[in-house]
């Protein structure tokens, strides 16, 4: 069995935005008990992690770890028609992910307990990002 | 078919951990011939890799490699509550991966000669990490 | 249903290679209309990346961003048997994918318009890349 539906998230700018429900309402609607839930976004500037979702000060210090790894205006990049943000993005989405594949277990997306899904935003300003989730399995 | 079973890896703290016939076996047990297999850990400070699986020293130079580019300690990290290697844990999870897919064909992950499944136990102390492996296909 | 197939790519070193089309191909040939489609590279020193497709300058910053942040002959590694581009070649792969989860939505792989698959030769000399592409759905 296979579900698949597709949802956007209106972002306000470079940060990370929770979308644990968005995939777990999904799951739950798709009917399936046992199987995989892939996430996956559509662009090249922005990126799906699992980060830890207690303490909001690790996605601030991630944050601040890619703009030290990555810096906005870099000497180095010659692709800047869209601003000293522009390869920065493309570079972060990279180092991290455009697609997620969790494990559905009795009828939702099985993470652990600090997991939280997120959709990072590199870019400074806000952008539609559209996702699409695809859940298989029985 | 779907076949899904999970387990778990008593990691002697920070280091790398071959789990290759962990996921082998289970493909085995699925009886599925032809299709997907994920691995994925429930954990924000432990990932899973595909790595050279030959010269251990692959492996210690990955590891410096990762201390030098995610610093313990590093004054940056505000989210210190379990220590100088608590957020650094977090973003080698986030740099590498949480979730693996291998082909399955003829009955096993078809991995290239030199592949080789390890758990990245990131955390200094040693941890329980649990695992979940999905196979699905035909 | 699961289709599975692969295919190899002869690279001429150091560099990224549009396979796009090597994979929509096999989207279509596979007669799936909705699921997911894998590709995975059998190999611990070549990547696969989900990368914008318009202007090159991306992938020769993503390039000498990647020779910055891992550079050849560093004397950190050990592990040089190969050259001093042996240790790079695993650090980019891990930092990067050896493998990336498609949706398939009216049997195409459904990227975003910027979205091109490449894959990312990281050994400087040439190489026969092997790939698997594994499509299931309905």
């Amino acid at each position: 069995m296979v579900f698949q539906e597709s949802f956007t998230v209106a972002t306000r700018g470079r940060g990370s935005y929770l979308i644990t429900d968005e995939a777990q309402q999904r799951v739950r609607g798709s009917g399936i008990g046992t199987g995989l839930c892939n996430l996956f976004v559509h662009h090249t500037s922005a990126s799906l992690i699992l980060c830890e979702n207690a303490d909001p000060d690790v996605r601030s210090d991630l944050e601040r770890f890619m703009a030290r790894t990555v810096p906005d205006g870099d000497p180095l990049f010659e692709h800047t028609a869209e601003g000293p943000d522009d390869m920065p993005a493309h570079i972060r989405t990279i180092l991290t992910d455009s697609s997620l594949m969790l494990p559905v277990t009795s009828g939702r997306c099985d993470l652990g307990i600090w997991q939280g899904v997120y959709l990072w935003e590199h870019r400074t300003i806000p952008h539609s990002r559209r996702i699409t989730v695809t859940v298989y399995g029985e």
